[in-house]
């Protein structure tokens, strides 16, 4: 889940699933080996379109891309991912939230 | 733009503008002053609901809610504001990605 670099603009319409968290202190180890799972994991899923990731402290904010709301859903209820949203809510998060929205207008700069 | 604490869930529809960014080297504190200044002038906006915040190395990204793309649209064109939008391609960006999204639905988890 590392970000070397920002997504670039996709076509809207498409789907941004925002993804805010507090961690808890526990398993930073095993939090960090889930996420890059998750990540190779969610770019093999249909729809993919990319990621953005960065965490300041405890508080961490994920932008998933996908093309549909449907892949966005499939990747939710992928059952690798689901069990790590189990272990997610029981050791690793303190608070999340997740929104579900539809891109509607982007634009970008670049030096 | 200190993020202590994650934004509630707000009622959809409502308007999610996520700003991912990579920082150049310039001016860190010129460019932490004006972050803090448009944090606090955002929070006065009408239909400002809340912003999310969090930068690792040169990625950040920031998501800011509103009530409607109207009241988005007034913070953009808002002529502080624009003014460092201006200094920040200039200056404090190498690049950015805007991407005006509509929420469609959402969930929070807490422990």
């Amino acid at each position: 889940m590392k970000a070397i670099d920002i997504s670039p603009l996709f076509e809207p319409p498409y789907v941004a699933v925002v993804f805010t968290s507090i961690r808890t202190e526990a398993e930073p180890g095993e939090y960090a080996a889930a996420a890059e799972r998750m990540d190779a994991l969610a770019r093999r899923q249909p729809g993919y379109l990319g990621m953005d990731h960065a965490r300041a402290g405890d508080v961490g904010i994920t932008v998933a891309y996908w093309r549909t709301s449907e892949d966005a859903a499939a990747w939710k209820a992928n059952v690798e991912h689901a069990e790590v949203q189990r272990l997610g809510r029981e050791r690793w998060y303190r608070s999340y939230r997740v929104r579900v929205c539809r891109v509607e207008r982007e634009y970008a700069f670049d030096r």
